[in-house]
């Protein structure tokens, strides 16, 4: 690792956020035009790299580190949407005159350096990069081993092609070593934002081993309630779609709470559609004299399945469910079933969590389904951004104060007063 | 430290948090009542503080330490201002239908559990606790230990104040030993965020100790530059202000860096003032040719001296200057002095600070003066919040999504689609 090139990236998130919009869009569709016309180099690149990776890894790995015609257009189509976007650079967030001709204006502007660490998908790549030049952020880039080839193609194509343009490409910094990642985590003077993305145990291996503020997400150990009032035909379906419709992903539900008094009639119903999908049910004591299922351990309540397996458990009222929610879960998305406002309500504002729902599947935790654009990643932090996190995560702000010789001692003194009048 | 109590603060601040406004600013008012009444106590118990303090340390710390009729009626009144702002709490950030009938809202929630670490000052006490209680967060309180009888005093009158009411005092927690700081700065499970004020060690001795957030700044080296087009006059005042008018302050300045342009006009104006404030000048040699001031080493550009010192430089234009002052600064508060309207423009746009200034003191970088209420903390850090921080430095949000049985599958299968209509 070259620190020199880390430690300039300060002066190039400078640079870059004192560009126009209009450079930072030619930008990026240049860089979208050199893809295409490298493309078979990148394609021959993550040949390779899907090759060797055949000897070692499983379908859906090889499924995300493919890298043809059609992600390639995706990635293109993603781009032009990055160009569309309204300039997140010096939106004036709040305006106010202190005094006469005395005026403070809070500024949007980029955080400065991100470090992103992304799983083997080459595509991830162009989309990091697209963000964070249209945000203004210099960037560390670490992707998963698996595409080293494909990424350092497409990485040197995006670097000659910001060459030919104005702004440079000294903001971009590609790094491959697992090692690499272990040094970056010291240098918590020259970068101000990790997102991590990946397994459990990464993510909290980041955490852990930095000092560096850390955007993301551990364990996503997400619960639905199903309450007496609920149609528990929608309960089914709900408690289905958040299992097996992507089952590896952070926001499919790993736990399912059942009302007492509903419990008889609902669970064999779940059963019966969790059986024809092959969903195994690790339940507690109550359940199984009710229904057949593997005996659940404490553990199963503390765990993400990310497979065809969930926890299940009978409880007494929302409350009881509320509780397990906040002490078991991991404060990422919990939904409610129910006809109760009041029940939904008393969920909303007391389940601990990034993301409440009442009434709909737990995949929707997402940044594109709700309407945030690209999205960076999400938070179960409570500092910054919560939740699906979208451009605005890339975002701090700056105050610009403009006087005219303005002193404290006048306004201390009382020969002035401030008037605080907001202007926006 | 009773580790229970603190475990239990999470549960306290959500049963807080909703609660109506009606029966917060009802808990903030009968503190307000009960600290009248036992006045005489509280000035009892401070009396004993004031008089060890009186032993060991200055007089600006028994200034500050001293809880009189006049502090109380200002504490008072600060608590009357608090129960004046409107309600943080559930505020709509963003309301979006994402389908027909499926709402999503973004909605303004405390962030749960904060460790507040103050100096030996009575009044924060009383001003700590009524953000909280406002703003619906569970907190821990240290205070300075000199203050240590005032501030059980004054607590145990706050906490039997909340003891009469709905809300109870589990949301507030005492603690008094610096081995108690310790432990807390290890408990990131139960504690959420750490606002430290107090010396530059200390704030970086927490920073450097604990896995939870932390809002603040250690350091506050602070730089003017007086650019070549600048109102000499002016630039005078201005830097005599934002040195003299409160020296220990964290937004005075340390380092005055001068256009070489002008140098020779304006150093023997600067130097006459200095003197007649006996101010001291450390400065580089090409000061030195010009006027008598101490020789500064490069260490007097990285400090900060909290007292009627500084460090004196000349340099080449505004561009050397926005370098030393990114390479050398602590990312505080920075001010230029200049009648050029590019050159303010490229000072605010290149300085990476918090709160950037043209054409007035340093000392303005203040909540009070910003117009934000009361200061929770001034931040030099990008995430989450950035310069002087108000009461919303204290909320998160939560992401609320209520439905009527919808599930991804039908999104994913292009059964359905989002049309993503903002409502708010």
């Amino acid at each position: 690792m070259e620190l020199d090139k880390i430690k300039r990236l300060k002066n190039a998130y400078l640079k870059l956020s004192s560009s126009t919009l209009k450079e930072r869009n030619e930008a990026l569709l240049r860089i979208a035009e050199d893809l295409v016309d490298a493309k078979e180099d990148i394609f021959t690149e993550n040949g390779k790299d899907v090759e060797e990776a055949k000897k070692n890894i499983g379908e859906a790995v090889i499924k995300r580190l493919k890298f043809d015609e059609a992600k390639l257009k995706s990635s293109i189509d993603g781009i032009k949407d990055v160009v569309k976007l309204p300039d997140p650079i010096g939106k004036t967030l709040e305006k106010r005159e202190l005094d006469d001709s005395f005026i403070l204006e809070r500024k949007s502007f980029p955080i400065g350096v991100i470090c992103m660490i992304f799983e083997a998908r080459p595509d991830a790549l162009i989309q990091i990069v697209s963000l964070c030049l249209k945000s203004g952020n210099a960037v560390v880039l670490k992707g998963g081993k698996e595409a080293k080839r494909s990424n350092r193609a497409i990485f040197e194509t995006i670097k000659n092609a910001l060459d030919k343009t104005s702004l440079g490409s000294d903001f971009i910094y590609l790094i491959e070593s697992h090692e690499e990642v272990s040094e970056i985590l010291k240098l918590d003077k020259y970068i101000d934002l990790v997102i991590p993305r990946g397994s459990n145990s990464f993510v909290r291996y980041v955490m852990d081993n930095t000092r560096i503020p850390v955007l993301g997400h551990a364990d996503g150990i997400c619960s639905i309630y199903v309450d007496e009032s609920a149609d528990l035909n929608m309960a089914v379906r709900v408690c289905l779609d958040s299992k097996t419709q992507y089952s590896a992903a952070c926001n499919a539900v790993e736990t399912i709470l059942v009302n007492k008094k509903i419990a008889k009639e609902f669970l064999p119903l779940l059963k019966k559609a969790f059986d024809e999908s092959k969903v195994v049910i690790h339940a507690s004591d109550d359940v199984l004299s009710i229904i057949d299922a593997e005996r659940a351990d404490e553990a199963d309540f503390n765990k993400e399945f990310l497979g065809f397996e969930c926890a299940l458990k009978i409880v007494d009222d929302v409350k009881s469910a509320i509780e397990h929610i906040n002490s078991h879960g991991s404060h990422h998305t919990d939904a409610i079933i129910t006809k109760s406002e009041e029940n939904k309500n008393l969920f909303f504002s007391l389940v601990d969590s990034a993301d409440v729902f009442a009434n709909c599947s737990t995949r929707f935790a997402d940044g594109y389904r709700f309407g945030l654009g690209a999205e960076v990643g999400i938070s179960t932090s409570k500092i910054h951004a919560r939740g699906p996190v979208g451009l605005s995560g890339l975002m701090s702000y700056k105050w610009l104060l403009s006087g005219n010789g303005e002193i404290v001692k006048d306004y201390a003194d009382g020969l002035k007063s401030f008037h605080h009048k907001d202007l926006v």
